[in-house]
């Protein structure tokens, strides 16, 4: 029944969302630097980020630490965002953005990516093109600092969509990417979460894999995953992602993140997707294309797929999780189903929204 | 002009297909021992397989290797006939009729994997269950025979659908399978192939990817990998898919055969699919569940959906191969946009109907 209400609050939030011109009073919004903005000549565009859906609870983010979030947030949009106004494509936006998450490390991705069980840090991401649906992809990284770089040039000086292991960072090393020394990976705190989830694992009743997604930041679990997506003034979409993975991943585990289809999708024709969930269950979902397909096929909107997917059908599976979206007018969607998702939209007034808990924040 | 022509020869041959009710005169069917089904017992079923599509030219194929071909593609698929007939589930009548050509040096999947550029056999395979979208795949595994059967443990026997390498095979060790010595995998032909492909490197004008998917059977490319699709009298649909990938293969690639969405894909609402085809445009169309989501949103038929993403939106991609499919009433797509492609299925009256090239084959 608390699901249930939690999904309807969710609902009425997000409708909100879903047409730019169309926030509810009670949505907070900042207008950033538009000066130099001639509204006659901007043709649309549109930049959204997660870094990560799951359980997060106001009572489990300090207030200093939430600022934190969002000047984060903030600060990494904004750099998409100069570059869309800029008359700048859409696929730079989204990696350019991505790579300020990946670099802090209160983000499980990049610099603060999870440990492995064996105590590695394993990173994948993937990035597509929404123009000519070309896309990279890399699983199980080690030695990379911004594996969204590393997806680009997957996608752009190879003939391969997705490269692993070892072979993705010979690939890297052919293509003039420094080798980082693993250690840069570590952060205290992400590496705690590996001794809980591996003490849990010898006490009964414990769901390990719940436990595996436990965030030291919220104390609670969470999809650590970053993403963004972007229309620019050419009509172009493009989508990335990127992660850490899950804490306590074995067996090279690969998840939602690096596979087209499910963690990442663009399509010039409908939106752009990036997805933060239980890998798995978005996996089995291809919740990033049916998002797409559902737009193409059944001609609803962004919103009501989006909607149809997280609400609906990754549910109905036992999966949790969000996704953020934009489609080929700018319109958006930041879906999730769990209690929170670090989020953020600007539009193509300079108008940004920002979101961690059900309801949207002030920037400040 | 010519590929119009082929496209329009495979579309009229293929309509045929699409309704086991309806062959045309000139499609020549087998009946295989039926004598023992009482007709009005049986419920719908069906299953079909294939062993890889690509250029595929009468002139370059023997008859004795024609004969070697037909026969064990229906020694594979009366394998997972028997299984459905006596009320078997699908899933099992797909991992089963796939471990028959697993271990056949003709097809690139198991036994006859090709070799990667450092003269290796990684081999990839992922398997679906229309019942409940659960799913299970492998990539880059060097020391399993039936790769297919590791899918299948990953589905049934991990919290995860996806892994990958050293980690799968611990995995695999974990689960009781034995670890073979890769030589098992080493066959002349396919190792010759790679050499061809090295030396080709190093000519001026060579296009090293194509060449990459020449087949030492046929002397021309060919996209190998096999891939089964069955309905069960319970109304069950699953599909797999099993692969040594593209021979010189670097870096670790991943192709489609091992992505769930791109080349497996099943979902007892709609229809379960193999691919076969150049992997990377295979991803990036999502041709597995692109069918499907056609089926679900246009409510168009498994056929129309089947061509219009092999004929129409691959090779708009530059992409091309083929796809076996069944949907949940028993019809069945067998489309591809090469010169040809291994094939077969059975329905449940028995009815067995072979293929290599555009037209259907006679069993024997």
């Amino acid at each position: 029944m608390k699901k249930i209400l939690t999904y309807f609050v969710v609902f009425l939030t997000l409708i909100g969302c879903e047409n730019k011109e169309n926030y509810p009073e009670n949505h907070k919004k900042t207008r950033l630097n538009t000066s130099n903005i001639d509204k006659e000549d901007v043709s649309t565009f549109g930049i959204v980020i997660h870094g990560g859906a799951g359980t997060i609870l106001k009572e489990n983010l300090s207030d200093s630490l939430k600022r934190a979030y969002i000047e984060k947030l903030t600060e990494a949009i904004s750099v998409g965002n100069e570059i869309l106004k800029n008359g700048g494509n859409a696929m730079e936006a989204v990696t350019k953005t991505i790579n300020i998450m990946e670099d802090s490390p209160l983000f499980n991705a990049g610099k603060g990516a999870v440990f492995t069980h064996e105590g590695r840090n394993e990173l994948d991401a993937s990035v597509m093109d929404g123009a000519d649906l070309n896309a990279g992809a890399v699983t199980g990284v080690t030695r990379i600092k911004n594996p969204i770089d590393l997806a680009l040039a997957v996608m752009d000086k190879s003939p391969h969509v997705m490269l692993s292991g070892k072979g993705a960072e010979e690939f890297a090393k052919e293509q003039g990417f420094s080798m980082i020394d693993p250690t840069y990976f570590f952060t205290e705190n992400r590496y705690r979460s590996l001794q809980n989830v591996l003490k849990s694992e010898n006490l009964e009743k414990v769901d390990s894999n719940k436990i595996s997604f436990q965030d030291p930041f919220i104390n609670d679990s969470k999809f650590g995953t970053v993403g963004c997506v972007a229309l620019d003034k050419k009509g172009n979409l493009a989508a990335g992602t990127s992660t850490g993975g899950m804490t306590n991943k074995r067996w090279n585990r690969i998840g939602d993140a690096p596979i087209i289809g499910a963690g990442t999708y663009a399509n010039n024709a409908t939106c752009a997707v990036s997805s933060t969930g239980w890998g798995e269950y978005f996996i089995r979902a291809m919740v990033a294309h049916d998002i797409s397909a559902m737009m193409e096929y059944k001609g609803i909107s962004l919103q009501e797929a989006a909607r149809e997917v997280i609400q609906k059908k990754v549910p109905a599976l036992g999966g949790d999780g969000g996704i953020i979206a934009i489609d080929k007018d700018g319109n958006i969607a930041m879906e999730f189903n769990t209690a929170g998702m670090y989020r953020a939209h600007i539009n193509a007034k300079g108008e940004l929204t920002i979101g961690i808990f059900e309801e949207n924040e002030r920037a400040k």
